[in-house]
């Protein structure tokens, strides 16, 4: 199976990496070019020109891009390059209605689409060991997953076209509580002058333990917010849960309360911090 | 050393079990004594008749009841049987302000005493991996540490007397918030019609990973909610924080929905309940 690689950021420079690590990567593209460059110079493959002529290099086209544009604007540029038999794998996190609109358009060019956003983190991303919450045919996944594997320590088929991005939305909506969480918390344990240190240790290890606090509970509290996830894109994902829900009719109250402080913290500029500079809203002054 | 025990309730019973098959439990009494009758017999053990009488028996008094008049009833009852180099170490959740009294009385004595509330749910009671936060002097709990390793698999000492139930205080605001957070997300995630075992089998691999959503995720989607641990209990301590936040004048906006939520939840008649039935609240009728 060989693979090309769209989308060179945080989480796709290191998701590439793993991919041609594994011996599937042939050919990258990426926005911003240079990045592309330097990564097709260092790894000895293709820096495709164009995202149409990746496609029609390789069998499969991964992509992690950012926004539900950014996902259908792609798919667009591609379409030339697409063929029967070629499988599209998009990692971003979008609507649901996005993912199943990008199906309908590759499924009908003959190829096929799966939804597949992670989560994780940069670590996870870096060490190959995202969560992956897969949408579509299984069929088309049972093609991609040895090179999946390289990505992700688990890979879950969910269901049908956009329910990867359905389940994502339930991972960055409990994400957004646990934030509210641990920030407050731990903002109410600085203030009571306890060792922020034996605390996070401690309470890691019982009941209220949990991912965010053990990797991001410590640099939180020294007052290090380098993501990471950034706020401008955890504020984008909840936004996006924000319209899911509504066409629901449910609500989503802690959600709400997340967005609002996100939103105080991208007017102050902050937007580029990681998602644990809430603690900056939570610590008394 | 030789320990006896107080307060045999869902958390007390199993530690006490714990600390016998260490060889270290000699006596319990409970306030509803059959079930001590039971447990002394079964382990051939002694059931004191009064708590002075266990205090005058045992080095240690290791102590797990509910609320703050609770702990300093029973310290009245104790105190006749105490005596210098004796400690007690009390494993209820209360306010800080409770812990350092009782830490002054029992001094008075020349016993001594250590805060040392845990976390870890019944299941971590029963296996001995609790995690368990202590507040007194270093040199006591070095004289109880071998026994105290019987029941959890993190004990951290925090500080001078009161710190353990500070940093408890930190722990139980971080359960409320996680509670709110894997609640409405995972209901979020039912009513988008998504297979919930597979939703949660991989949001727990990513990064909103956490120890709730492992234990209580999968119980509460299906209705289930035998605690565990009870909504009225959860309610209490979180009542205890408030007013240890109060007073510090440091604001818990997450803390006080939890609170308003447990209030319906209680209303209903429901503080038998397992906290995850806050899912009840969440989901759509």
């Amino acid at each position: 199976m060989q693979v090309g690689f769209i989308g060179l950021g945080a989480m796709g420079l290191p998701m590439a990496r793993n991919l041609a690590e594994g011996g599937f990567l042939k050919a990258v593209w990426n926005r911003t070019q240079a990045t592309a460059e330097t990564l097709a110079q260092e790894l000895k493959i293709t820096h495709a020109r164009e995202p149409a002529e990746l496609a029609g290099a390789v069998e499969a086209i991964f992509m992690c891009v950012s926004t539900d544009k950014d996902v259908l604007t792609l798919l667009e540029a591609l379409l030339p390059g697409l063929a029967p038999g070629k499988i599209i794998v998009d990692f971003s996190t979008v609507s649901r209605e996005t993912a199943r609109r990008a199906a309908t358009i590759v499924r009908s060019e003959g190829a096929d689409f799966l939804d597949s956003p992670v989560s994780g983190g940069v670590e996870g991303a870096r060490n190959g060991t995202l969560a992956m919450m897969v949408g579509g045919r299984g069929a088309t996944l049972a093609k991609v997953q040895l090179a999946l594997k390289t990505l992700a320590s688990r890979i879950v088929h969910m269901g049908e076209a956009g329910t990867g991005q359905a389940t994502k939305a339930v991972n960055q909506i409990m994400a957004a509580g646990i934030n509210e969480a641990v920030t407050e918390a731990l903002a109410f344990g600085k203030a009571q002058g306890l060792d922020m240190e034996k605390v996070i240790d401690v309470v890691s290890s019982g009941a209220a333990g949990n991912w965010f606090l053990e990797k991001r509970g410590k640099t939180m509290t020294q007052g290090i917010f380098t993501p990471g996830f950034k706020i401008s894109l955890h504020h984008k994902d909840l936004r996006i849960c924000r319209a899911m829900a509504k066409r629901l009719g449910f609500p989503l109250p802690i959600t709400e309360i997340t967005l609002a402080d996100y939103q105080r913290l991208l007017e102050k500029g902050l937007g580029d911090e990681d998602i644990s500079a809430l603690y900056r809203l939570k610590r008394p002054d």
